[in-house]
């Protein structure tokens, strides 16, 4: 049967197209920079906000108007796993992601909650054979649930921590199953809501002990998915202890587990740690740490966790050019962790966000390619970096400089000669880029 | 002399132009919606930010290299107007603006001050006779001086009060002399530090009390100007009492003033208000209070008025679209409230910056003109509020209907039916217009 | 039956009492200024928060134990009552505070909604009989169901306003049948998502329709509670058109309905808007606004609306010191608007919430009484603002004055002499005030 | 001569005094918990802002009365050094803190820089000869002047990383020479205005290289002050790589000087980083990072640095309870990086504000050591962590868990049983320590 039936298969129709349900700056199959779109963008679909969010806020129930809510149960988790394939086809995506708990239901225990899985996963993978969509990656929520209110791994319960150990051990499992390529940590409820009554150090402590044996058991069972750390300043924590890159960088670095994870790097949650995405996406591919990204963007203008689906050109573009920098994603990819508004309830809506989210990666894409062809910015940085190429520069760079040397120049260069730093003016230039990328 | 003597009159040559130096996007005597670029824009050069400010900021002194500033006093002021009528006549603006100390040295009485003034507004009519530039509006600086410590109109000290009076009326007097179309009053120091010291009831009380004596002063002396008040929400004050548009309006009201003031609207001071830009525009045009535009942008990660100059093209097609819908903004205009960055600081980067703001504003006016003439939003609007065109939604509008009749008919529409909002697919086409409007 | 068994009514054991069931600082018959703190006080318990609210966020399900949560509807509604009216007594609280929804389920059509609504509060009133506990005031959730996706009073559908009013002329007809003395309209989705597709001008005309209706109905049924607009800034929606006080007037303004409303505010949404608590207090009662409190506060580091339970003490003395100066809050009271942590999930924990946030209240009004009777503040202000009892200030005050009048006396007036603002001097006494107010 | 002949020295007269120029908590002789208040808060005057602030904020020039200002060049160097040692004694400060730029003019060149610097520094040595005050650190301003506009370390001119180091270089030899028992770097221009043009990767390199160098040179002079790095988030930068305590400890892991720095925390910096102080200090504390503190407060709802004197006795209780814990602060001490405020401009005012910044500390000791004493939170933090004592808890501490065993625990524990936070508790047993601490 057919969820979306008055969608067909969107087809790639240029950037003046008129069709709602047509790609215009989305084409997978055209060439950048030597690679296909499809290859460089390595889109995913979240399958949390697209098949299994309502609509709800702190203010309002359920909107979303979904044709497989009329099932129940595993019904329902067998329904939605129809919708997606579905979905993912008419798109043409090549990967998505999921938490256990978007796909199958928890049971009364742990067991039965495991045989759902084992049944979804099942299914799942029998979708797949004739599928192109792959697995970007899974995960465990250990957040939604009462019994992780105090946290998971950092729980002050042992017993929390057990729970949440069993079901990240059974999601790498599933993750091998499936032939996920990475593996996702985001630490929903690792964090505080009051330092009056946590034992900070203890919890670090024991988020580090979870982590490493979670390396040790993927190891184990032979699972090579590259592990990734999703960072988020707080919501729902007041604090969560993955603030933002450089945290958990140096968390990463404290635990020596920096060889074995890299980070997922979602644009709403840079932005509510004060940072820009693009910010958080330099940072992590300097210190060769950039995994994959969690592609949505936020409302700078609001406090919280919004999760739109991503539309801001300057944003795409600059997050794809910190992408071409990287050599891409390597096994990571774009994955849309992005609702439809409340107020978007229609099942077409899902293919609106979708589409335009695609297309605003794919113009980034381009613009960011044209941007390198071009070597703007590079041009800019290698003449202002110049200085470091020659003479006292050049001692600096190659560790032979000390106070003495540096003292020494100092005393015998009476004048600093500075350039502008014409921000302005790259301003104009990348603008005219954004509007005349798609001119012919 | 010439001030800018590497730079020729700024020329427009199109989007796809290498010349820095040139405009890509503005071409003054380009019809949009039948009038000229030149006459929709009415883009305006603030005397503060590109003859005075010197890049200082609260950890550095200044660092403009200005060629002006070898003179001093009265000296250099005549100097920056020099200065001031070369960059107008070669970045061709039709428009200027200048705060009292911005022109003049304020000398060691008021008599003093005025005199120096009186000598510049002498000098700069007679550079006017001869230039296209004419004055958007001039405003006296009642906030950096130590006398408006504690405020001016709103100041607990009396004697500032009448000093800041003074000052008004001076200024009035020169906007009347030198053909100024509105007036503006920015209360940089018309709010508190804390409430703990602070009668705010009297406060608003003589800041109404101000505004009054100023309106019956201009009518005094037969200057027709628009009067504008400029909201800004805090800083430097910890609460300004003009802290949005809506702040502003209410006050308006109560002092029974709204008839003889309009709102002159920045974009930074929106943002830092925790409104968009066009939230503000849009308030002030429904309310018929949209008066004038400081045309800038903040930094929506930073917490202070940056202003920086206008680039981010979704800002400037939403802000032109309210000014289309507005039928222009009358005797206003774009006024440049911008400062090229601390580390800008080659006299060159001002024309940089302008050229910048300049095309950003013109590939939003094409921008948002197209959006107006496809009646894209216009159409979705049309369609979402039909229910207003009939039935209860009529008797509603009509001021007929009353909770009696409301309830009857609620009592018998067992079923609302909704549209989606379609946010997603409306960002979508925003995007495509953004990227084709300057497509071949 | 007995929901809170292990509880006994609430005695007062003064400040240094280690029981945790017993206040601190409230005294209910203790005298301040006059009148005992339960008449100065006049809390309030917000029954959404405490018998409804399940402790759920947008990343986790509900926690909370609540003994009556094994009933299900119209029986679920009756236990609800049952324990609210045990937690009033124990807590010995003169008043609380209700949405529709709070106290009966939603039926099928809007004829069995208010037949459920009759019930409850039929045994409402019967338990009431025998209460010391009166409704402080009642409301209409509009905001919830999916009916109000686009607005209520404001939305682009013509059915949802009606049913909007339905809904508001039921409560009023309720809050006259329980006495109620105030009631409050909260714009939960009074706002927009996008200005992209609203028509912002017929919303808020339309909102204005909706408040002279509903005052027109009070009328007709004689209904004489104050009416009170709460104001909020966001969230849910992008931007709700109560942002805060000033927004407020503005428009009550606009719409002559000045005389019709005060306002409800909120400690939470003022800081939300930017502002301090004290602020919206302040603003509201020099307008001869201010209505009544919703008595919590916020995270300022968190960027939604958290609905602590006040314990700032700073906060309640201000927010006290500017009721006193009110002359208390008339009909209004302070209503906990407040919830407990999601992880502060026991019984018990309502009671240690209330406790600890009646304690700071009246912590608050000892201390900001002794600030008013030692004139602390009020010597200050009387000093600072002394030039407007003579000379030009009292011109200024008696609108003697004008631009002619005062810049002779500027011209004339070489020095203006300020004295410090001492903020520093002034927090350190307050310091004082809050340590040694409950020392012997 | 006396700077300040109005005011003797001040004496401690207790919570009730209402002498403004004396102590009310703050007894330097007084012990707590076996150590006098002078040992335990290590109190330190900011030579900047107490000597060389002039009250100019951006939007308007100074205001401070300051004595000393009649002075020039090294006259005015030396006044203020007089000025100094008098308020020092007045106010019985243990430390004082500097920049170079504060203590002496810059020169002409960087020779004549370091001869006026050796002028005073041998005066300065003459008044610490006769004097209680000592110096907690120094370190050199490498920020203000324009040579610094694009970095000091991280500067993309050589030039300038050179004219730093020289600069750091005279500021270790005077710290050795004047006994300083701390050397701080605040990177006021070590970040970015854009990334655009950033060569970021180049710029950290560049600053660890630069550390390195500094702690080379210290030991080679044989200058064993603790190195501080202080964490600032944004402003002036658009962001600075010490963004907050976790981010330069993953700077500091990288570049192995993770032994040979700790962290000089401010509240303010704290705040405008999203965090509160009391985390920054925990952080701080349980990775043995925690040096010294700059005292002062921001306003959680202005967006920038206000560097208030801190009032807040919530904050410095949670302050002096972490520094408690940390056993004190070793050789880091209590800073005021605080200001008056621009509208107390009376000389009296820097008593008033350090006298409400000591106490405010003096106040936080006590309560937090009474909570201490009490083991308030010590218990609470016991009995939520106790299930990793034992059992499965107990095996996870040891690293003898797995994922195998912890989840055949999960599969046999069927029911997880939380305790409350009981966050709403102890915030009302702080508000009775917070009050009742000074009750006799």
């Amino acid at each position: 049967m057919s969820y979306f039936n008055s969608i067909e298969n969107i087809p790639y129709e240029g950037p003046t197209s008129t069709n709602p349900y047509a790609f215009k700056f989305y084409n997978p199959t055209e060439k950048v920079a030597g690679k296909t779109m499809e290859e460089r963008l390595r889109f995913s679909v979240a399958y949390w906000h697209t098949f299994v969010e309502d609509g709800s806020d702190p203010f309002g129930v359920g909107t979303m108007q979904r044709p497989w809510d009329r099932y129940s149960g595993m019904d329902l988790a067998k329904a939605r796993l129809d919708a997606a394939f579905e979905l993912f086809e008419k798109l043409n995506v090549p990967y998505f992601c999921f938490h256990d708990v978007d796909i199958a239901p928890e049971g009364d225990s742990l067991r039965e909650t495991n045989q759902n899985l084992d049944t979804i996963v099942g299914l799942m993978k029998d979708y797949m054979k004739d599928s192109e969509t792959k697995l970007l990656w899974n995960t465990a929520n250990n957040f939604t649930h009462p019994r992780f209110i105090h946290g998971a791994a950092t729980s002050n319960n042992a017993d929390a921590f057990a729970y949440a150990a069993a079901k990240v051990k059974k999601q790498l499992e599933i993750g091998k199953e499936l032939g996920g390529e990475n593996y996702v940590f985001w630490g929903g409820r690792e964090g505080y809501e009051t330092l009056l009554n946590t034992d900070m150090k203890l919890e670090m402590d024991n988020l580090g002990r979870f982590f490493h044996m979670a390396v040790d058991y993927a190891k184990e069972i032979g699972f090579d998915a590259q592990f990734l750390i999703e960072p988020k300043p707080k919501e729902p924590m007041k604090h969560q202890y993955d603030f933002d890159v450089a945290t958990g960088y140096a968390f990463l670095q404290k635990y020596d587990l920096q060889d074995d994870f890299k980070f997922n790097i979602e644009a709403n949650h840079a932005t509510l740690a004060g940072h820009t995405f693009e910010h958080e996406l330099r940072y992590a591919r300097i210190n060769d740490m950039l995994g994959s990204v969690d592609a949505n963007q936020g409302d700078l203008l609001l406090g919280w966790d919004t999760d739109e689906f991503p539309t801001d050109l300057y944003t795409t573009t600059l997050a794809m050019y910190e992408i071409l920098k990287n050599g891409g994603l390597g096994k990571g990819g774009l994955n849309f962790d992005a609702k439809v508004r409340r107020g978007s309830f229609e099942p077409e809506d899902l293919f609106h966000a979708h589409i335009a989210g695609m297309d605003s990666y794919a113009a980034g894409l381009k613009i960011a390619n044209r941007l390198l062809e071009d070597q703007v910015l590079e041009n800019i940085v290698t003449d202002r970096y110049s200085s470091y190429s020659e003479g006292i520069g050049s001692t600096i760079i190659q560790n032979k400089a000390d106070f003495h040397t540096l003292e020494n120049h100092a005393l015998n260069t009476p004048d600093i000669q500075h350039q502008s730093g014409h921000l302005e003016k790259m301003k104009a230039v990348i603008n005219q880029y954004v509007v005349t990328t798609f001119a012919k």
